[in-house]
């Protein structure tokens, strides 16, 4: 038996062995470490479903070559602010990092610059790339879509995925000023943890399979998540599918393979990254001045009762970043599978749990 | 006493006397055909709140100089795919369709454009915008900022508005594809039925004035309302906020005036439009080709118990229009008023209730 308390381990030596098994499954060490980057970033934010517990899939996948060892997209078309990338079903974080990059640099000449990307992988958490054009001074967007996973308004079959999309502003504030957020309702994490505690859902969080709301967790999960707020997170995600896969002359709707389906078969996703130069508008730092007072205002604002804090979007992942003290938590099983891992890999890095 | 039976009304009719109105008010001949077509389109899609039923406060607005007559925007700044109008409190669709054909105009030869207005009011239904520049090959956005109207989530005051968005993109279908939604959970007309029905109301749609929720639809009313989805909600009614209002110079937040308010005091919204030319990317008619095809493919879709039928973004509208046969039902105390103006301005055109 193995205790299933979560275990602390410092983020940089986290992330130092996810890279070792990176580079160990094929990757180049600079590529190693941006994915490993990537992935302890949001568990030390919090955002576990993001974070070191994908990499025995992503490792899985590289195996099986549904995911590639290419670490540079293919640039299919550049026209004016326009780009349109091959990312060749390489990791994703390998890709948005390239795509935002891109944005940006057009940005800078453009005022905008659009980046579309066919044949990529699940890229993590989408603040990621919104959040580093917004600290080149840019406005950054950026939106991806998911197999189908939600039905349309009424409908009792899967549609659209919870397509998620992250904009991020730049600030003077030392707090990010960042919206991440998937177009469903309700993350499947929190049905998973109502059954656990055999608690009933809010009627609007999903429906059966035949598309009846339903406030049972376990019905829930055997039916579908429904869109935030109805016809108008549904509206957004079909948006996101459209705008992420048109653009780029990649999958939409169900070309998009399910992530923990088939690991031989490539995810094929498509993705959409804007950058916004604020400079071609107006002063930056008026701008970033203007912004960090309109956050403060939102945090200093009356309260209900029994509410201790008013956060701006993103402040809350900034806030478990300072709280961790570069510490990450992990349920003790996805320690156990990166050991796993560890030891199939032949990588040596101390073990985890011997701090 | 009046009867409160809706009134039947040519379209075409009824423009030509709003247009006549805006005359008398003192608008160009064009500028005045601008905002009656705008007006009276909404109100022939259904969406009355954004029809005629504005006239009188326009006109008011007009009066008293809080609306100007200025019917073009300057021209603040142009630096490639940028521009910043000031918009002198004009009317905010004789703004809107200049900045979406400047934002055309700039995707034509940038791939993107990207209008930020300041000083701007009230633009009817921000679909308008987005739809001719998806009629112009074009993804088309458009957003704005209002009052603040709702808490953030756990908050007791207003601190944002329920700043609607819109995105529409070309399609072969006959069909537009066009989300044009506010980022309130409900809209207060919605509140103001459930009172009249003395029904409850869900309670993710209000809060009281203390921040708490409520199911009492007229608690709701005097309270405020909640954002769409909660933290989603708010986070994209926040950054709508800061993109419109900073991008351009302009208002956000409270400095943005109510609608109803003081109708001397200039409202002074901010607006944000965008385009992004699909020819830069990749071949137009594919793209409307998949634009229709995903479009089919959600209408065709297996639907729950009791449904009908499913829509795609802007359907429901497209349809109310289809239906309407050209003509526009308008409430009977709506049809009073504009006689009353009619009088007032001196305008002569025939009477809206004898057809």
């Amino acid at each position: 038996m193995v205790s299933n308390t979560p275990v602390s381990i410092p983020a940089e030596k986290l992330a130092k062995l996810i890279a070792e098994l990176f580079v160990a499954a094929g990757l180049s060490q600079q590529a190693a470490n941006t994915v490993a980057d990537g992935l302890v970033e949001a568990d030390i934010q919090g955002l576990n479903s993001h974070g070191v517990m994908l990499v025995e899939m992503y490792i899985e996948r590289l195996r099986k070559g549904a995911v590639t060892r290419v670490e540079l997209a293919e640039v299919s078309s550049s026209r004016q602010a326009a780009t349109v990338l091959d990312a060749a079903n390489a990791l994703g974080h390998l890709t948005g990092d390239q795509a935002m990059s891109i944005a940006v640099d057009k940005a800078r000449e453009f005022a905008a610059g659009i980046v579309a990307v066919r044949h990529g992988f699940h890229f993590g958490t989408a603040g990621r790339y919104a959040l580093s054009a917004a600290n080149a001074g840019c406005i950054g967007i950026a939106m991806c879509n998911t197999r189908p996973l939600m039905p349309a308004p009424g409908g009792a079959e899967r549609i659209v995925g919870n397509n998620p999309i992250a904009i991020a502003l730049p600030t003077a504030g030392e707090i990010p000023i960042v919206l991440d957020m998937a177009t469903s309702e309700a993350a499947m994490g929190k049905i998973r943890m109502a059954e656990k505690a055999k608690a009933d859902i809010p009627s609007t969080w999903a429906v059966t399979n035949e598309g009846v709301p339903t406030t049972n967790p376990t019905e829930a999960i055997a039916g579908m998540l429904l869109p935030s707020g109805g016809p108008k997170g549904f509206g957004l995600s079909f948006m996101i599918d459209l705008l992420c896969g048109l653009l780029s002359g990649g999958a939409i709707g169900s070309q998009v393979r399910p992530l923990y389906g088939d690991l031989s078969v490539p995810y094929d996703c498509s993705h959409l990254f804007i950058a916004i130069d604020v400079a071609h508008f107006c002063d930056v730092a008026d701008f970033r001045q203007r912004a960090a007072a309109a956050a403060e205002q939102v945090r200093a604002g009356r309260r209900a009762p029994g509410v201790e804090q008013l956060f701006t979007p993103g402040e809350p992942e900034w806030r478990k970043r300072q709280y961790s003290n570069g510490t990450v938590r992990l349920e003790a099983a996805v320690v156990q599978t990166l050991h796993r891992l560890s030891a199939e890999l032949g990588v040596t890095a101390s073990p985890l749990n011997n701090q």
